[in-house]
């Protein structure tokens, strides 16, 4: 496969946004900031982000502190800053939402928003549901206390720090050259939406560097070996937690041994047949996913 | 710089062994093989290695069950398989080492070791490090127990299944091509041996794509803007918990605005620097770390 030298950047990440990683360290100047009008808001409740009701493309209820109807707590998760403006998420938990808004799980709507604006909500999901999991201290079973925004947790009895946790997940299209020329393996888990065909993935093990967990995970639900395993993006998912790490490799044979509690099907697929879908007909998986990027990639390059 | 197709496996990785992902989900099974004789055991003392007084290279101690003085306890940490003979991590806790043998820090002797077998010692010392940290939920609070040969932790309060933790960050060698040809940015944290520079490195924020780590950190630590981020290749860190994920990256100029909290000094060195010492008497990083391989690798490749 010929190298793409720029992926695009994917949905879910955000390259303007300043995180601000030194301010956060200053507890006085967080102070200010939470209490600085201007201040710009999202509200949340839970995992899911308010939008308007009636935006075409969707977007996501921003408030200032000035339009709060109440300070903005100590446990505002703080996010960074925009154009000098500081920007925190906010968890509503069970209040309704305002007037003419509603609270939408993110992947409903992440596709169709500006890439930076999906990045944001993205980012927001994944530290508020770190906090759900992380409210007690792993070491000694005692509870934790957000600091530095939301950026750690500490526990005030054995004095551990927890930081916020990402779990690096392989995503790969291999691909064979055969007699029939080129072809992708895609495969499909029992909890996908009928029809739909994806690329192999699994999270990557202690002790393990993301080429093995390729090769591993390969062996493991198709039965293959593969061999040119070449990087090509990741993507922030944090539906909880996930950090794909998009893979390219190549088959030694197109002789599948499908492990059926992993995965319902697996199959090979020519570029004719994903480009025809009266052909073959099956979903590729969603716009928003590297799993569909790595597809796309794959579909325009000759082999 | 020109691509290297295959980058040869980094200590602390492990390409041959099976880590029978599937079996260790039987319980009935592996209690099976934590009583077969020919099993093998690996043992610690928490995160350090029991390792033989007089082996050169270095060599762990391993025992089979029927050579213990005890049954394999339910928490002998399940490693996998090789040559159909499974293998298991013993914490052994504050008990004395075996006559002939001792304890000892992993990195003291892994990159003394052949690759594989460091890699198991990594993959052993890297589970036994979340066990430690994870023993209860951090969702409620309770007691977790171990699960799948110590692969999972189940709150049987909240029923909250809990993961092996790996935390990717990037780590990047930075080049910048100027009037004195080209030049790599390495720097010093305070926490350095004297005289001894590496590439720049930085945990992945929940949120965030590779990419935008490396870009992220390099302007926070070093204040300069890079392009042109390539991967390179990964390793597991297991010191306690990090999954190293390589790149390279082209500097848009050499300005450096240095963090001083960050580092205590960086610097660009021409590549006839970095090959004699005499010339900059820096110490470069431990022969088993990916910083001394991606420094390596930019010093045998012309600009």
């Amino acid at each position: 496969m010929r190298r793409l030298s720029n992926p695009p950047p994917h949905v879910y990440a955000n390259r303007a946004f300043d995180r601000a990683a030194k301010a956060r360290t200053d507890a006085a100047w967080l102070a200010e900031e939470r209490q600085r009008p201007t201040t710009r808001v999202l509200l949340m409740s839970g995992l899911r982000v308010m939008v308007l009701d009636d935006a075409d493309p969707p977007c996501a209820l921003w408030l200032t502190v000035s339009e709060l109807d109440r300070p903005l707590s100590d446990d505002a998760l703080f996010l960074g800053r925009e154009h000098g403006v500081s920007a925190f998420a906010l968890d509503l938990g069970q209040d309704q939402p305002r007037p003419g808004a509603r609270f939408v799980e993110l992947r409903t709507v992440g596709s169709l928003m500006p890439a930076d604006e999906a990045g944001l909500l993205a980012y927001s999901r994944g530290l508020i549901f770190w906090h759900q999991r992380h409210r007690f201290c792993g070491a000694c079973g005692h509870p934790t206390r957000p600091e530095q925004g939301g950026h750690v947790r500490r526990c005030h009895h054995c004095n551990s720090l927890h930081f916020p946790r990402s779990d690096p997940a392989v995503i790969v299209l291999i691909t064979h050259h055969g007699p029939r020329g080129e072809r992708c393996l895609l495969g499909r888990s029992p909890r996908f939406i009928p029809n739909m065909y994806s690329t192999l993935a699994g999270f990557v093990e202690p002790g393990e560097s993301l080429e093995e967990t390729v090769q591993r995970e390969v062996h493991e639900e198709a039965g293959i070996h593969v061999h040119d395993i070449t990087y090509r993006s990741s993507q922030p998912w944090p539906f909880p937690a996930s950090l794909m790490l998009g893979f390219h490799a190549r088959a030694q044979d197109d002789h599948l041994m499908i492990d059926r509690n992993e995965l319902e099907d697996a199959a090979w697929f020519t570029r004719d047949e994903l480009l025809d879908p009266s052909r073959r007909p099956i979903r590729l998986p969603n716009p928003d996913s590297i799993a569909r990027h790595l597809i796309e990639e794959w579909l325009v390059n000759d082999a």
